[in-house]
């Protein structure tokens, strides 16, 4: 036990010297946490069941707020939504101060407050997550604390949860198996008739009846390389992607896979060969040490000699509680968002999402997106079933 | 079709007289609207299916903007993430500007405010969601439109959804009748050893099954008040609350029924006879120009004439989109909120749900809640079944 957790009763559920150090990088003083995933991460998996899919109530919102005072966890606090006094009876806050009374998200900001006050000292730079704080309470907290530096702390967040531990590579793995098992499912029960919109209803279906939550599924299919749900219907001989996340605790599942309606031919076989064999050769690198960057070396030196390249993308990104997350591997995402990790180590506990895109003008959407994560010795594929084509009605 | 539509070549979903004058009251120039609910509602249905769950994207997150000068449905865009030019291709979107290039919350505020930039012309006051407009895209917003006074328009657009169109009405007659269905299959199948936990997750499973997206469940099981889901078991005998949230296209179904593990003893039987009693007799005075707060005033009398009255608690309140909205009839909720529409008279389209609870200190907690429409001819209930005690095992 380290120092930081002597001074508190229960287990705190990640690692406190490497926030504190994080935060040290940034200068930051005290966290005020905010977005549902960072709370979830700090609060050992806790997520609050009643807004986990809504955040809107009344003409307010559902705003929880952690306060992490750097170094002092024995002076940390959750600040949840009325309701969660249930979950606070179920001891699920290993936090010492925990308020149970807040109703929308100036008022959370408020109470938050209070405990801040409460605790006295000189703060000089506040760390926030200024895309996951409602400009309400961002107001709240700045006439509140107006000496202070409000600065943006979800880079330092990010770091955090990059590297996963056994429990959070476990609820990959499951997230992962059971994604690819439902589009499995799916791809044997489709048929020439059903629409876009029908087969993203029951895949849904069998994510949720395997125990997932169901997110989103970018679907495809025939040469149409529109990837929205729609009443598309499927035909004979179509090709189709399915391109879906789902999470078990969080964790999400985000894979893709081919099925078609009939036997491929020996185009579509070469096709998806020639993706799997980007797939294939783009982790190969990954292992503790190895640079980041060599995975998207490997992969754009084979599709810089394809004759496919113009119609062709690679992508690598880190993921867990949030589909993209470190490592960063390239800047291709949100703005702002850079190759951060390309030049640097991986390392053991990382989980990077791989995915190679074929929009052949002619045959359709072609994909595959795998989870990989670097282990001791190398790397694991997580939910690596159905990477051929899966035909429709096939047992 | 009216002057405003003659400008715009797609049908505008809502009305946009009703808008305006409401955007005149609170003196309104130019709408910036940013949460998902309220962007769903100005497009007529539309809600991105990539984000319908989560919102984070690397270190920054999902954000449309929806940008209307009042009057100007002309002027009017939408400013969406990358993929959702798959759903601009499919037509979805009213707006004569259409943007899909966005990539975090920041960005998306500063391609909202190139439109308004280009359209130029004087601002004096803009609303916004402030609890659904993330710090950083506020701070944009702030920087650029410096000399314009930045202003809440939660209210005018909560005034705007209370009175539903017959398709929202159906789409929350079709919600609350499958959120019912649930609950009474899950009554059906369960056992004296199952947990709570089990049981939300079966719950989930048939909400899911029958085409709504589950939001939550709240749950209590035998003597015990806590209505967390969680690892308690079920004993013979055992009482059961179900209080689930689903939706149907956006639109929520939220019910309470009750099962029990056994045959309901007369006390039982006593017991939430007096809670439906309440509850039929507060639907009673429903009807386009009745005072909304009678309601409460019919329910409060039962309440105060019996002696379970201090472990009691009556609520009734607007749901649609967002689960607690307006009518609003009581300041019960959140901080801010108030009983604006206790004294105005209820209108044709309200919804209204009704909920009566006892936390009974020996028997557990019972409650109903309903979902009550204003319609021509008074009222009528949705999702009506199940509202006695539903026998577990019960065929």
């Amino acid at each position: 036990m380290n120092i930081a957790q002597s001074q508190v009763t229960k287990p705190i559920p990640f690692d406190t010297a490497r926030l504190d150090g994080l935060l040290d990088d940034a200068g930051i003083d005290m966290l005020m946490v905010t977005s549902k995933h960072n709370i979830q991460y700090l609060l050992g998996g806790y997520r609050f069941f009643f807004f986990d899919y809504m955040d809107a109530i009344g003409i307010s919102r559902y705003l929880p707020v952690l306060v992490y005072p750097k170094g002092k966890p024995e002076n940390a606090a959750y600040i949840g939504y009325r309701l969660e006094h249930f979950e606070h009876e179920l001891g699920k806050f290993w936090t010492p101060a925990v308020k149970t009374t807040s109703s929308g998200s100036a008022d959370a900001m408020r109470l938050a407050l209070e405990h801040v006050n409460r605790l006295g000292g000189h703060l000089r730079r506040i760390g926030v997550e200024a895309s996951f704080l409602p400009a309400d309470a961002d107001a709240v907290l700045r006439q509140s604390l107006a000496n202070c530096e409000i600065v943006d702390a979800q880079f330092p967040l990010e770091r955090l949860r990059a590297i996963k531990t056994p429990r959070e590579l476990e609820m990959l793995r499951t997230a992962s198996d059971r994604v690819v098992d439902s589009m499995l499912a799916v791809f044997k029960h489709c048929a020439p008739g059903a629409t876009k919109n029908e087969l993203v209803g029951m895949l849904r279906r069998e994510e949720v009846g395997r125990g997932l939550t169901f997110e989103y599924c970018l679907i495809t299919a025939g040469s149409n390389l529109n990837r929205a749900p729609s009443d598309q219907r499927l035909e004979a001989g179509d090709i189709i992607s399915l391109d879906s996340g789902g999470n078990y605790h969080g964790y999400i599942g985000d894979l893709c896979r081919m099925g078609v309606l009939g036997k491929p031919d020996a185009e579509l076989e070469e096709l998806l060969g020639f993706i799997d064999d980007v797939q294939q050769r783009a982790r190969k690198p990954i292992k503790p040490g190895a640079r980041g960057g060599d995975i998207f070396t490997v992969a754009e030196e084979l599709l810089n000699a394809s004759p496919h390249r113009p119609y062709m993308e690679f992508l690598a990104h880190g993921m867990g509680l949030v589909s993209h997350e470190a490592p960063r591997l390239t800047s291709t995402g949100p703005v702002g968002y850079t190759a951060h990790d390309a030049d640097r180590p991986l390392e053991r506990g990382m989980v990077v999402s791989i995915e190679t895109t074929m929009k052949h003008p002619k045959r359709g959407f072609i994909k595959l997106e795998d989870t990989v994560a670097v282990t001791d010795g190398g790397h694991e594929g997580m939910g690596d079933a159905g990477r051929g084509w899966n035909r429709a009605g096939a047992q």
